[in-house]
């Protein structure tokens, strides 16, 4: 029923680490970015962005980790990767998700594709802002579970973790790792603590954090 | 039961359209970026990333556009802002909503706020590659709409079609506006000719298109 167009640790992990926690029915399909298969002319097909992931729900394609992320928790409620329609918790969860999204993961392009910039390197100060604006939501993350922890909703487990674990292990080579603020690594241990993200790293061939 | 914290023409704006095709209560409350108001120390405990818009959902602050959208229109299924659960038409939604979001809007902050990337003012190389990605978006929208209109579901008008035509009037100062493009001009159109447009421009004061 669903088909899982991937390339390890990268923006599909969500989404695989979702059809884990789920326990659905799924097949892998690799992109292999050293071969450049995102921007072969049958990948583009399904995702004219080149990029992962893409899913095939009932053998259409759907992309956006995030709009998958929501379509995977909705379609599969008994999961409770997010909380139901009406409620103070989705309305939390909506807005975390769209802001990770919009503000966290478009940054990381910055930082990840110096040609999204139309550089072939990044020059220095640029990186610097990039960095600081990574950070600042780092900081922003914090001030949040710290109060209202450990996870994105508070006592209650959910998808937007998962989507926050992905994001913070992104850093894991930069300057100031997201694993340095206590409330976030707090919140990532809980997360790698689970058995779905063992599974995960089995599957996808993973070993750093 | 509903404020909206807005300001003329911007991000808040297809919150507020969606409140009026709701037909929902609601105040608004007007954040004067004059005043620099969305940076005082009051409306940062609502949005502390000092954006437009905050809605208050029965005393609740929320933010993010796309997540704000998303929630009025689950909340009430009955003005058909988005498909039910489970439909094909709800994953397209979510697909589109979400890219607006992270590739498009994102993309607009570096072309709107020079200091996002620690600029006073971007200079011109970047300045364009900013405006290829913004104009590639434009692209890929077109070819979607031109095959599958004109509305990005297709028949059916819905929430996505408000962002979207949002997004597409902040080029209205570019060098190639988004109206330059036949299939996003027509869907623009579609979506001022709606009752809640008019209306939209009187209540924010809006004149240019
Ligand atoms: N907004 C997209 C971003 C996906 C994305 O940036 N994926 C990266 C991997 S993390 C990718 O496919 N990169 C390959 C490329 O751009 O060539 C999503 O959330 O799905
Ligand atoms: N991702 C946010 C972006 C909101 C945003 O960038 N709002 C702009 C107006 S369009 C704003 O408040 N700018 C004032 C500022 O940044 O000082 C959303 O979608 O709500």
């Amino acid at each position: 029923m669903y088909t899982l167009y991937y390339s390890p640790g990268t923006a599909s992990m969500v989404v695989h680490q979702a059809l884990l926690e789920i326990g659905a029915d799924y097949r892998l399909e690799l992109v292999d970015f050293d071969k450049d298969a995102q921007h072969n002319a049958e990948y583009l097909k399904l995702n004219p962005g080149g990029k992962v992931p893409t899913l095939l729900i009932d053998g259409r394609p759907v992309y956006e980790s995030v709009a998958l992320l929501t379509i995977l928790a909705e379609r599969h409620p008994e999961a409770k990767l997010i909380p139901p329609v009406g409620t103070a918790a989705r309305d939390a969860w909506l807005q975390w998700s769209v802001f990770l999204s919009n503000a966290l993961m478009s940054t990381y392009r910055l930082w990840f594709y110096p040609d999204e910039l139309g550089f072939e390197e990044t020059p220095p100060a640029i990186r610097a802002a990039v960095q600081r604006k990574i950070e600042s939501i780092w900081d922003r993350l914090e001030a949040h579970l710290s109060a209202h922890g450990p996870y994105m909703l508070g006592q209650d487990f959910s998808g937007a973790d998962l989507l926050l674990t992905m994001l913070m292990r992104w850093s894991r080579n930069m300057p100031r790792p997201a694993t340095e603020w206590p409330a976030l690594k707090q919140l990532a241990d809980l997360v790698r603590a689970r058995p779905s993200w063992t599974r995960l790293y089995e599957l996808e061939g993973l070993s750093e954090w």
